[in-house]
C-alpha cells in the first residue's frame, strides 16, 4: 500500500485470555486492538481488564443458568419432532418416540398443554388421524396408532423440551469439553423474563469494566436437531429457521394474536421442516413476524438495561440470531449500538454494513481454534491459518471497498497463535489495510456505475445478501455466487421480494437478477403462478430493462413454458416432453469483450431456444450456457448457472454493464479482470486490489487521466491520491 | 455353429429390384429366400415375378392417388398446429399462421367445420379468448386477437391440411428425390373408404402374381411436425402419438359415440402436444381407443378384399401404423395374417414375437439404403453395413433364442450391396443361423427360469417392449435399457398397467419394476397419487416380493416423500429441502458373485438413505447407486439408473435372480457374463451364444452335466445336443 501504509491503531477487536496477559497486551498493540473481548470458554483477568482497553463481554442470555433451568425443566425451549415414518403391517402402529432422536438433546414434553399440538398423519394419504384413533402411553414413552390402513404410513409429531444449548452441545463435540450441560431457557415465559432481567442487572453491576454487552446473540438459536444414530448425527440445521422458538405458550400467544392456530404440522411439513431455500408460506410468515416481534419486545428491555448502566450494547448475526432478523423494520427498534457478524465472505461485508446501526463490526476468520466451521484443522498439526486468513481475506476486502464497515476483530483462544509468527504478523498487515480502507469511506462513498440491479427471490429485502448461513452452507445455489460477485462491484444492488414487484416503481432499476433452481425461494416457486407479475416484469423489459435468469429463472410447472419469463429470455427448460420437440440450431454470437479470458460459465440446466431469436453467446455439447434476447426495448439474458470466482466476478460485471447498454471501457474499472478498484471521489483516492496469487498490472481510466499501476504483487492493495 | 450349420431356406423375404434381376435371383438362393419383396421406389419386373418365389407387394393405402386427392383436397389428412406464443406490447396480437410451419406439408384448412376447433389461449393465465375477442383474415392466413392484456403471451391453435405425406416427404429429403409430392388422403370420409376399397379391388386383380399384400401400414402416421426454419425443421415427432388422425369428422365423431367433444388444446397440450413419455390422460385414451377402433373397422374391410383374391395380408409395424396396436384386444380383428417390424434391438424382436398373429417376421437393418435412420451413411462411403448388421445381429440373436420369430428379410435397393460382397456373405451366415434358432422353438419354448417379472408403467400391456420408436430415439430413458436387457433373458416378461395393480393379482409376480424419471409416463406419474397402488405394493412386498425402482420409481410430488415406494426402497430423492437434512453414512454391502466385474450402475438420480437401513451396493462420491433394502418377507432394490450391455445385462439377470431370492448358479445360466445360452428342453438342445468381440469360454451346468464351450469366436454361435 503505498498511501497511509503506516501501522495505525483503533477498530480492532482483540481476544483476551486469563492467564497469557503479556501475550493479549502485545498483541493488543501489534494489531492496533481499542478493545479486547472475551470469547466462549475464556474469562478476563482484572490484569487484562485494568490496561485501559474498552472492554466487550459476551453474554449468552439464554443459557449458564442451569440452577434456574433445573428448578424451572418446564420452561425450557422446545422443538416439534416428527418420528420416522413406519409402514402398518399390523393392526396398530407402535412409536417410541424418541428412538431417533438424540436422547442428549430432547426429551418429550408430554404435558398436557404440549399434547394438544401433537398430530399423527397417515403419509400414504396425507391426512392427519384424529387422536380418537391413537393413545400415549406416558411411562414407555410410546404413542400407538389403532385403526390403521394395512401398509400406509404413520408419523408422529410431538413437542420436546431441549436440554443441551446448541452451540454449547457443539463446542462439546468438536472440542471435547467435559463440561456439564448447558439447558437453553425460553423468555417465552414472564418468570423466566424476570430472571433474566433480575440477572442482567446483577451482572452489569458485578462488571463495571466492561463497555460493550456483546449479546450472542438473543434467544433462539437457528434450528439444529441432533439423530440418535452416530451413522446420521445431524437431522436437520438451516440457519434461517424458526423450528426452536416454538412452545405452547408461543403457539397460544400467536393465536391469540393472529386469530388462528398454527398445528405442529406447520413446522414439521410432511417432514421436510422449512428450509430458507424454498419460498415460505404465509403462515410461516406470519409467524415468523410474531416471533420477531416478541423478540425485539423483550430484547428491548434487556438493551434498555445495559444502557441504564452506562455500556453499549451489541448483537451477534449468529447463533441465537433466531428473531432478530436485521433487515426487518422493527431491528431500530431494539436500540442496539453495533452488530457483529463474523465472515468468510464478501456479501457478509454487505450483510453487516446494510443493517441500520451505528457500530458494523466483523468477526473474521479463521477463529482462534483448532478446527474450523468447515471441520478442518486450522490452529493445529495440518492446519494453515495464515493461508484461510489471506482467502478470506481476499473475498471480504472488495466489499470492505464497497461498503464502509466500522470495526473489526477476531475470537477464540488467543494463546493459540503463538506458535503461528507469520500468522500475527498477517493480521497486523490486514488490521492496518482494514483501518485505512474503513477511512477511505469517511467523507463520503465510491464512486458507482449507474446501473441499479435489483436481486428478486422470495425473500426479498429479508434476506439482503446471504441466503441462509455461510457460504461453504449454501454454494449449491446459484444466487449466493452471484451475491458473493455482487458484493465487490460498483453497482447499486437492492434485494426485492414479489410483492415489491407489484407494489414498487421498477423503471429505478437496469437490471433484475433471478437465480436459482425450481421450486426454491430463490427462483421463486409458485409466486410465478402470479400472472401480473409475469406482465410487470415483461413490460419492465419491454420499457428497457434487462432480466438475467439464472438456471431455473421464474420456473414452475403448468403452463406452456416452464420459465413463465421464456417469452423474454428466449430460452426455456427441457422438460421431458421436450425431448421429442426439434431444438434451434444456433451459432455462436461474439460480443467483443464481454467474456473476460479464463471466465467461464459452467453447464447446471439443460435449456432450449423457443423461438430461435436469442443469440447464444456460450454452450456446450450444443446446450446454450449463455444467451441474450433483445425483445422490446429491452433484454432477456440467461446463464446455465454462475459460479464466483476473480475472473467470473468480472464477468458479471460486464453482463451488467451490457445489460445496462452501458459500453464496458467505463471510468474507475481495471483493464486487467484480475484486479479491482474503488474511487472516493470525496478525497480523490483511488484504490487497487490484486485479487490474484499472481503479479499484476492494470491501467485505470479516470477524469485525471488514465492512471497505471504496474507489477503489484499478489493479494496485494495500492492507494494513490489524483 | 456346430450343429445343423448348413445352408437352409425359407423365412427370408428379400428386396428384389427390376434391371437387376440375375443379381436379385443369385441373392435370393444365397440368402435361402423364399419370397421376393417390392419397396417403396422400386418394382418387380415380370422376370422376378415369375421365378416361382412367393411374391410380397407394398401397398401404402393413404399414399400416390394424387388426382383423386387433388379432386378431395377436403379429404386430405390433417393435423392441430399451435403458433408460436406472441407477446402483447399493442392493443392487439396477429399471427400468420403458417408462419412457423413448413408451407410444403401444411395449408390451413379454414373451412367451417374446421374454424369451430380453433382455439385462442392467453398462455400467462392458461385461460381461452373467447372468439368474440379474435377474428381471422382469410385472404391474409391471419388472426388478430384483440382485447389483449398488455404483455401477456397468446396462442392460436388451427387445423391443417397436410399436403405432403410424411414418409415420402422424408425420403424426398434424404434421398434426393424429385417427384411429385405424395399426398395422404383420410379415409374417415365415406367417399375415401369407397375409392380405397375400388382402388384395392382392382389392384388386386391387376396383381396376380402377389402371394402377400404388405400394408404401410394402415392409415395414419406416427406425428411429425415440421418447421419453416431449416434451423429448426423438426418441430415435433412422436411414434405413438395421434396427432395425424384428426380431422373436424373424426372429432365430430368422437363426440358422438363419447358423448362429449375434444378441444384443440386435448391435442396441443400447451404446446408440448402428447409425447408418449409422458403419462396418458383420459381423453387421450378416449380418442386412441376411438381412432383404434375405426382403423381396425375399416381396415377389416381392406384385408377381407385381400383374402377374397387368395392373397395374405402382412401388415408393417411402423410408419402409418398408428391406431394399429398390435397389442390391443382388437387387433385379432384385423384379421391380418403376418405382422412385420423392422428392428435394430432385441426388445423389438420380443414386440414382434408378442403380437397375438399367425406371422411375425422381422425387416433387418440396415436398410439397403445410401444413409441410415440415424442419419449416418451404410451404403455409401464412410459406412460399413457389414460392422452395423453384426451390432443389430448381436442384439437381436439373444431375443430370437427366447421367443419365436417366423421370418427375416431385408428391405431398400438391392443393387446396392453389389460393392459390399463381405454384407452378402454375412447375410448368408445370419440367414442360416436365424433359421437354425427358429427351428429350436419348433417343438416347444425354451428352459425359463422360475422368475416373473413385471414392468409397471402408464401405459402397461398396449405398451409392451417398446417405449416410442427405435432405441437409438429413447435411448434417454431408462426403461428401453430394462427392456432390451430384459428381451433376451430367461425369465418371464409381462407389461401391467397401474390399474392392472389394482384389478389382478400380483402374486404370480416374484418381481416388478418400476423404472423412470418423475413425471413420465414410465415412472407413472400421478398414478401415484393413487394410495390403493401404494397400499398393494408395499402389502405385496411385505409378502415376499421384490420392487426394483429405476431412477425416479413412483415419484411425486406432495407428500413425505418424493418416492411413494421410499418405505420399500429405504432412499428417496434429494429434493432441493433435503440439502438441510442431513445424510446416513453407510458402509458399502458386498453380495458375493451379483455384480459381475465390468458391469456397473451409472450415475443418473441423487438419493438418500430413508431410515438408514437399504443395504448400499454401489456408490459413488457418497450417492447410493445400487441399494437393497430388506422389508417384511420381500425387498425393495434400488438402481441409479440401468445401461444395457452385454455385462449389465448379466447385472440384471442376477439382480432378478437375487430378488426371485434364487442362488445366482443356476443351471442353463453361463458362466462366463459375456456369453448367453438358451436350453430347449424338448430336443434337448442348448444354445450358446457369444455376445462378445473376443474368443470366450463358458461352462454351463445342466441336468446332464456341467458342459463345457471353449474358445467360442467373436459373436458366434454354439448348439449341441445334450
Amino acid at each position: 500500500m503505498s498511501l497511509d501504509s503506516k501501522h495505525s491503531k483503533g477498530g480492532f477487536t482483540l481476544p483476551g485470555e486469563s492467564g497469557y496477559e503479556k501475550l493479549t497486551l502485545e498483541l493488543a498493540d501489534k494489531w492496533g486492538a481499542d478493545v479486547i473481548r472475551d470469547s466462549d470458554g475464556t474469562v478476563l483477568s482484572d490484569e487484562i481488564l485494568d490496561s485501559g482497553y474498552g472492554i466487550y463481554s459476551t453474554i449468552c442470555i439464554i443459557r449458564d443458568h442451569n440452577e434456574w433451568a433445573n428448578a424451572n425443566k418446564d420452561k425450557l425451549q422446545q422443538s416439534f419432532l416428527m418420528t420416522q415414518p413406519k409402514v402398518a403391517d399390523d393392526s396398530y402402529v407402535i412409536f417410541h418416540l424418541i428412538d431417533d432422536f438424540f436422547d442428549q438433546q430432547f426429551v418429550v414434553n408430554d404435558s398436557k398443554e404440549s399434547m394438544k399440538y401433537w398430530q399423527v398423519f397417515d403419509r400414504t394419504t396425507g391426512q392427519e388421524i384424529s387422536n380418537n384413533f391413537w393413545t400415549y402411553e406416558k411411562e414407555a414413552g410410546n404413542v400407538i396408532v389403532n385403526n390403521v390402513i394395512p401398509y400406509h404410513s404413520y408419523t408422529v409429531s410431538f413437542l420436546a423440551y431441549r436440554i443441551w444449548e446448541e452451540i454449547s452441545m457443539y463446542n462439546h463435540t468438536t472440542n471435547n469439553w467435559d463440561k456439564e450441560h448447558l439447558m437453553p431457557i425460553d423468555p417465552v415465559y414472564p418468570e423466566t423474563q424476570e430472571y433474566m432481567l433480575s440477572w442482567l442487572k446483577n451482572w452489569c453491576e458485578t462488571h463495571p469494566a466492561t463497555t460493550v454487552v456483546r449479546f450472542t446473540s438473543m434467544f433462539y438459536n437457528f434450528v439444529w436437531i441432533w439423530g440418535s444414530s452416530e451413522r446420521n448425527r445431524n437431522l436437520f440445521t438451516d440457519w434461517g429457521s424458526y423450528d426452536f422458538t416454538v412452545s405452547p405458550k408461543m403457539l397460544d400467544n400467536f393465536a391469540e394474536r393472529y386469530g388462528y392456530k398454527l398445528t405442529a404440522e406447520d413446522f414439521i411439513n410432511k417432514g421436510a421442516l422449512h428450509v430458507t431455500h424454498q419460498p415460505p408460506v404465509k403462515t410461516q410468515l406470519d409467524y415468523m413476524d410474531f416471533v420477531n416481534s416478541f423478540v425485539v419486545e423483550f430484547g428491548r428491555k434487556l438493551v434498555d438495561m445495559v444502557h441504564e448502566y452506562g455500556k453499549k450494547a451489541y448483537v451477534f448475526y449468529d447463533d441465537s440470531w433466531v428473531g432478530v432478523e436485521p433487515y426487518s423494520k422493527r431491528f431500530k427498534d431494539f436500540n442496539f449500538d453495533g452488530l457483529i457478524k463474523c465472515v468468510f465472505s464478501g456479501y457478509e461485508v454487505r450483510l453487516c454494513a446494510g443493517a441500520d446501526i451505528e457500530t458494523h463490526e466483523l468477526r473474521l476468520h479463521p477463529y482462534l481454534f483448532p478446527v474450523g466451521l468447515g471441520g478442518l484443522p486450522t490452529f493445529a498439526p495440518g492446519g494453515d491459518p495464515t493461508r484461510d486468513a489471506k482467502e478470506y481475506w481476499n473475498h471480504t476486502r472488495r466489499a470492505l471497498l464497497r461498503a464502509k464497515i466500522d470495526r473489526i476483530g477476531l475470537g477464540g483462544y488467543l494463546h493459540l497463535v503463538e506458535n503461528y509468527p507469520d500468522f500475527v504478523d498477517y493480521i497486523a498487515k490486514i488490521s492496518d489495510e482494514f483501518r485505512t480502507i474503513r477511512d477511505l469511506h469517511t467523507n463520503g462513498s465510491p464512486y458507482t456505475l449507474d446501473v441499479n440491479v435489483a436481486v428478486l427471490h422470495s425473500w426479498g429485502s429479508l434476506r439482503s445478501w446471504t441466503l441462509s448461513g455461510h457460504f461453504h452452507e449454501t454454494f449449491m445455489n446459484d444466487l449466493i455466487h452471484i451475491n458473493e460477485a455482487l458484493s465487490g462491484l460498483p453497482v447499486n444492488v437492492s434485494f426485492i421480494s414479489f410483492e415489491d414487484v407489484k407494489t414498487t416503481d421498477l423503471s429505478k432499476y437496469q437490471v433484475i437478477i433471478n437465480a436459482g433452481a425450481q421450486g426454491t425461494a430463490w427462483s421463486g416457486g409458485d409466486n410465478w403462478k402470479d400472472d401480473s407479475i409475469v406482465a410487470v416484469l415483461t413490460k419492465w423489459v419491454y420499457d428497457g430493462g434487462t432480466f438475467i435468469g439464472v438456471n431455473e429463472p421464474s420456473a414452475v410447472d403448468g403452463y406452456n413454458t416452464t420459465f413463465r419469463m421464456a417469452p423474454v429470455l428466449g430460452v426455456d427448460k427441457n422438460t421431458s416432453p421436450y425431448v421429442c420437440h426439434g431444438k434451434w440450431a444456433f451459432d455462436k454470437t461474439e460480443v467483443e469483450g464481454l467474456i473476460p479470458e479464463g471466465s467461464f460459465v459452467p453447464e447446471r440446466c439443460h435449456v432450449h431456444l423457443t423461438d430461435g431469436n436469442a443469440k447464444v453467446l456460450a454452450e456446450k455439447d450444443g446446450n446454450p450456457l449463455f444467451t441474450v434476447n433483445h425483445i422490446g426495448k429491452g433484454k432477456g439474458i440467461y446463464l446455465s448457472t454462475f459460479e464466483t470466482n476473480v475472473l467470473n466476478n468480472r464477468l458479471l460485471l460486464n453482463i451488467l454493464m451490457y445489460a445496462a447498454n452501458m459500453p464496458l471501457a467505463q471510468k474507475y474499472i481495471t483493464d486487467n479482470s484480475n484486479m479491482e478498484c474503488a474511487f472516493y471521489p470525496a478525497d480523490k483516492r483511488l484504490i487497487v486490489i490484486n485479487n490474484s496469487d499472481a503479479v499484476q498490472s492494470t491501467t485505470v481510466k479516470t477524469e485525471f487521466g488514465d492512471k497505471k499501476f504496474e507489477n503489484v504483487a499478489p493479494f496485494d492493495t495500492v492507494i494513490i491520491q489524483l
